[in-house]
């Protein structure tokens, strides 16, 4: 399933705050077959996020996972954006509604927040793009927002990692009718200090196993600088896909000794 | 002077690595001054390098710097990709045939690579786009490329986080005939669990302070919820950026108080 990750906020790109959030999807995502083609960090510009959504919308994107941007503040405008890349209205979700008003209800109750209130800037939170279903977030207030377009999925989640990470477990039900074949990867780190080396024994890799893609990269043990290398195939199931993956990194030892 | 950060490599779309090194760029290039606009993460693919270049210099980048896929190995088309989006041809550049040269020679003699000889894989790295300024690699071997195309400048660094930051550093006196502006941030911790609560406070900050953006992240201390505010603004200087920050933090402190 062609999938893209973006990341909304300006300290994603200023340096203030690392950008973790992509990285964790799309580790996830990889991990249950899903195939991440792209990864965009924007700011919070309605423009620029309307613009990277209808982007990945033309490449035919399966699932686009939007991160960031979900919260009651000024700054906060991935839904406002994601409407207008839709071209849908906006209006308050019953339901959200009433799971927001609950939720600050509780914080008030318990001390956390010093009234009850639904504020606007509250009920920000609960106005949604039309026909998006809502995410219950169980430890934050803004829901994360699943939605279709077309043959596109649409997931939003919430910025803060912990909020983000719950409600991406919770989606995955929802993103799952995934494609048929998986990707499989496995690795072999070689003592072979000169990546150039390498280059003519993975074409014979690869010529002899024309759906396996192999990657080099270095890693220093101190002076020594050993390779790993990173074998990928897309495969029917993971059984067969393991399987040419170690023939083919058999055949690459082979070679290397 | 509206910066870009492409990252490129399959690597850091399925997960296998985490991309560390927009991160660094942002955070360098932002406390010098420079205002990055956007991050992409492409895979190892020619088109998509070269489209998300061109997409950058579409939106009047001044700046874009690219990092990863300048290695000796078939999946290293970094170079290849910016001469496509930037309409040049490529040649072997004598003064990077030397230095790459000597760099194996060097190797061989320390017993690092078997042969000193300049193979098909090695001189790859030699071929740069036409008039490309090569940057020395000291701690590696393929050099850093830096280019101008109209009123862009482009600078293309080697993936491995420890070449890249050496390279970014040797290429700064290059890319320093910065806009005259800075932009400057402060920050401030609360005891404010509530987000929603700031909202308000924000705008009345920012109609006094119409200069000055200001967003808010929450950050978990075990069950208290603190709420870091980070200011930011545009200024001819650093000094005069910072009056108004602080101005303006001293203001949200007397609403919040």
């Amino acid at each position: 399933m062609k999938t893209y990750v973006i990341a909304v906020g300006d300290e994603l790109l200023n340096g203030k705050i690392l950008d973790y959030n992509s990285h964790w999807i799309a580790k996830r995502l990889t991990g249950l077959g899903f195939e991440v083609s792209g990864i965009s960090v924007v700011p919070d510009s309605l423009e620029e996020i309307e613009g990277v959504i209808k982007r990945y919308l033309d490449k035919e994107a399966e699932l686009i996972v939007i991160t960031g941007g979900l919260g009651p503040t000024l700054g906060d405008i991935t839904l406002e954006a994601v409407s207008k890349a839709l071209e849908r209205g906006m209006s308050v979700e019953p339901r959200t509604l009433e799971t927001v008003r609950d939720k600050y209800r509780q914080l008030f109750e318990a001390g956390y927040v010093s009234s009850p209130e639904m504020t606007e800037d509250r009920k920000k939170m609960t106005v949604l793009p039309e026909d998006s279903t809502p995410i219950f977030n169980a430890v934050g207030v803004a829901p994360g927002i699943f939605l279709r377009h077309g043959s596109t999925r649409i997931l939003v989640l919430p910025g803060v990692p912990s909020e983000m990470m719950y409600l991406l477990e919770m989606a995955i039900p929802l993103l799952s009718e995934r494609t048929k074949g998986v990707v499989r990867t496995a690795e072999l780190v070689v003592d072979v200090g000169d990546e150039s080396a390498l280059a003519p024994l993975f074409r014979k890799v690869m010529e002899k196993f024309p759906q396996v893609s192999i990657k080099s990269y270095p890693s220093g043990f101190g002076n020594r600088v050993m390779m790993r290398i990173i074998a990928s195939t897309k495969a029917d199931d993971a059984k067969e896909g393991d399987k040419i993956l170690s023939e083919a990194l058999e055949h690459m030892k082979s070679l290397i000794r």
